[in-house]
């Protein structure tokens, strides 16, 4: 993809430039081009859009004003977080103004009595779990991307993480919201409380809608007590399928593991080269599941450990490696956590957030591959597949730029209509923002997508916040 | 409350009569007037409302071909559940068409493979809990009336019950909602997964919406294995305000309880006399905090009983009663289930379902009690405290008609006030439906409410499904 035409006209005028300096300062605008590369980016693909301006507003009231020249203008706003996005959603694709919410870094307050916390959005999502642990809080949502995601970015897409499978995504955390609409007016979501059945609920509305119906300035989470004891396993299977079938049986036999991850033999190596670790998988190992169980207490998770065994008796696996040391237990996550780098390191890849129930993902993973073969692409898998969510890298390696823009794109296509088919959707937590934009109409009738733009209307009637997204 | 004049004239012709007879059969459709009176009322306070007509449409399709005739010609529809309500929601305040939907009363699909379940929303709670449970499975959510309340009216209000506080509410185990529009089209929110990050998430919209912006039609529910073990305990007060305090203690030692319900004095001794039960409550006690842990380690669990007694130990309590026999544990939850019907059973009252952030509640409950003394009425507090959620009981008593539809609103009113200040809000589990919809204004501001009312115009145009409820 290429940069436009920076000659063009452009569609923000030097006054309004000039008025949105008076609402950040100087210092937090940018309208040079160097300056603005920094926000044409984000982590999707190769995709770049040069925005016409950057702000990076210091509080509501700021973001509040810019949102009201920009209303009044007409004048398009992309809202961006850390810039970690995996669907383009942060990608100013009609120009204008990039809205950073870096300086929106503050944890407000962490309540010890209540187990809340009142944060910003810019904080980054591993710096707010590091807090509220120091003071024995627990906030589970652990994107793959945490030590650089924020935790806003994380609320527009409803991000997950490896311990959604026991814990639950981002949107169960979130009480209540602070947001500016797109015509600069101010509102909270809910309450700060745990059940809330006062009206429709805006906060779920908001989580999940990729800042195109409002820009979240403050967050209530709520918290759990920090689980003081844990065990990790790392179970390699002769067969991927046979490990995806496993998953559904650790539930069906009572065990709700606190992450349950799947790495595709390719996957693994490809981590292993990466990261530079002295192992080496055996030669008829296609498949890695990683189990952890979590609590207080260690002789409750031996048992778990046990059963797992059990179930997994009948498969055939190679050594279960079990970790109960912290120094074992991070090299094991390191293999997972480092998989999607890994894999990114090696090609120009698209990466598909696809989820299904649990118990369909063999059949999700033997069409993949099936849909792969017929397309000529390679793909390498892992994900939370506790979740039933299934990450699939399609890797550009030697296709032509043909292939990869026509070829690949009627694959996509077909996974995602057998994806539909087996009861899932087209993204688990990454969103659909610019990239799955085309495919949306797989997962969502016409009279859904007319319902959503029917709630986009009411928030932002004249459609200013974050164009050319979702639908 | 008095039955509308019967005499003016129908909102309803017989031409419709005749076309919602041919849509639903003429055994499914009263319009005489003591069948609609079975139809009139709900368990709110002694409201009666009179519909025009009553239909129990029998499958998706004829619960659309009723929208449809009743969307072209305007005419107001009510849906109703089971009618167990504490807010209104269910009653045809505008008259017209009272759509029942008992008769979707099957459990379509227990899925052990995926641990989910697709069911019609006229199923009884507890009939569901009962179904998954033989197969070892767990569905959570359990108001107290999961006896006779529906699943379709659980979802309208977001309910909740007793271990909402560990397992979360309703709208915590809906994956997908089959929903018919007031147009009449027929759509699925989401799929069949525990993340979705595709579009707007249109499933927790529906939740909580009481009726107002579509009719479920089915429902497919996420589950989880069947906790094995449990213990109950119940602990007695000398101060219902340190009962309240204790229980921000017990998450703070890191202990999340399966239930945490508490009750007033006067809760515990109605109930007692309602259900006749042979015990006497020492005269210095003043509340309970009635305890549950579960999991599947019973070690685990005594550990965890253990923790409890240690952070109650500074408070003044009597002797704690604890549970682990299957007929102990029974008296001991009949008593805090009842504890609604036994209240109810002495007086006509209001329940106000205030519900603020769990250390706040010795503040709330302090407050009620000043602004009953302020105002001239009596309240019965119990309620699932864990979540910060304080049933509020007003009782009529003695009260003159006056006093009761005046003194004791504007009481209400302070009320919801000081919940809000306290960072709560007026429903946690109830919803807003007709008799707090005056109150609204206190929790949600003009914009928020002018968001909602806009996302009701998008869903139902000529505002012709559950009106005048909620805003």
């Amino acid at each position: 993809m290429h940069l436009p035409d920076l000659s063009e006209e452009n569609a923000v005028s030097g006054r309004l430039i000039a008025q949105l300096t008076k609402i950040v300062g100087e210092k937090f605008l940018y309208s040079d081009e160097a300056n603005r590369q920094q926000y044409a980016r984000d982590e999707t693909e190769d995709l770049m859009f040069l925005p016409d301006v950057v702000v990076k507003p210091a509080d509501t009231q700021q973001v509040s004003q810019v949102m009201k020249h920009c209303f009044e203008h007409g004048i398009p706003v992309t809202p961006r977080g850390a810039g970690t996005g995996l669907s383009g959603g942060s990608l100013p694709v009609q120009k204008g103004v990039v809205l950073s919410m870096e300086r929106f870094n503050r944890i407000l307050d962490i309540d010890l009595r209540n187990l809340q916390a009142t944060v910003e959005p810019g904080v980054v999502t591993q710096t707010f779990q590091e807090a509220v642990a120091e003071k024995g809080l627990f906030y589970p949502p652990d994107p793959a991307s945490r030590g650089s995601c924020s935790l806003g970015g994380n609320l527009a897409h409803g991000s997950g993480g490896p311990r959604a499978v026991k814990y639950g995504v981002t949107r169960d955390y979130v009480l209540n919201l602070e947001v500016v609409l797109p015509s600069g007016e101010i509102i909270w979501t809910g309450a700060n409380v745990l059940k809330n059945a006062t009206g429709y609920n805006l906060t779920q509305l908001i989580v999940g809608s990729e800042g195109t119906l409002g820009i979240i300035t403050k967050v209530v989470f709520k918290l759990l007590p920090y689980p003081t004891k844990n065990l990790v396993m790392l179970v390699p299977f002769a067969s991927a399928e046979a490990a995806c079938e496993a998953v559904a049986r650790i539930f069906m036999a009572g065990i709700v593991p606190s992450c349950l991850e799947f790495m595709e033999r390719d996957a693994i190596d490809k981590t292993i080269d990466y990261l530079g670790l002295p192992m080496v998988v055996p030669p008829h190992v296609q498949a890695h599941l990683l189990i952890e169980v979590d609590g207080n207490d260690m002789d409750a998770l031996f048992k778990d450990a046990e059963r797992i065994y059990e179930v997994l008796a009948p498969y055939e696996t190679d050594e279960i490696l079990l970790a109960d040391t912290t120094e074992q237990k991070e090299i094991l996550w390191q293999l997972r956590r480092k998989a999607a780098y890994a894999v990114r390191h090696t090609s120009v890849y698209k990466e598909e957030d696809t989820v299904v129930p649990r118990a369909e993902l063999p059949k999700l993973l033997r069409g993949v591959k099936e849909i792969g073969h017929k397309y000529g692409f390679r793909s390498v898998c892992y994900g939370h597949v506790g979740d039933g969510n299934l990450h699939v890298n399609i890797l550009k390696g030697d296709l032509s730029d043909y292939d990869w823009n026509h070829s690949v794109t009627e694959g996509i296509r077909e996974i995602f209509h057998l994806v539909v088919s087996l009861g899932g959707t087209i993204s688990g937590e990454h969103g659909i923002g610019l990239v799955q934009r085309p495919y949306i109409g797989i997962a969502l009738g016409e009279v859904q997508l007319e319902l959503m733009r029917g709630i986009k209307r009411v928030f932002d009637p004249k459609g200013i916040l974050n164009p050319g997204k979702i639908f």
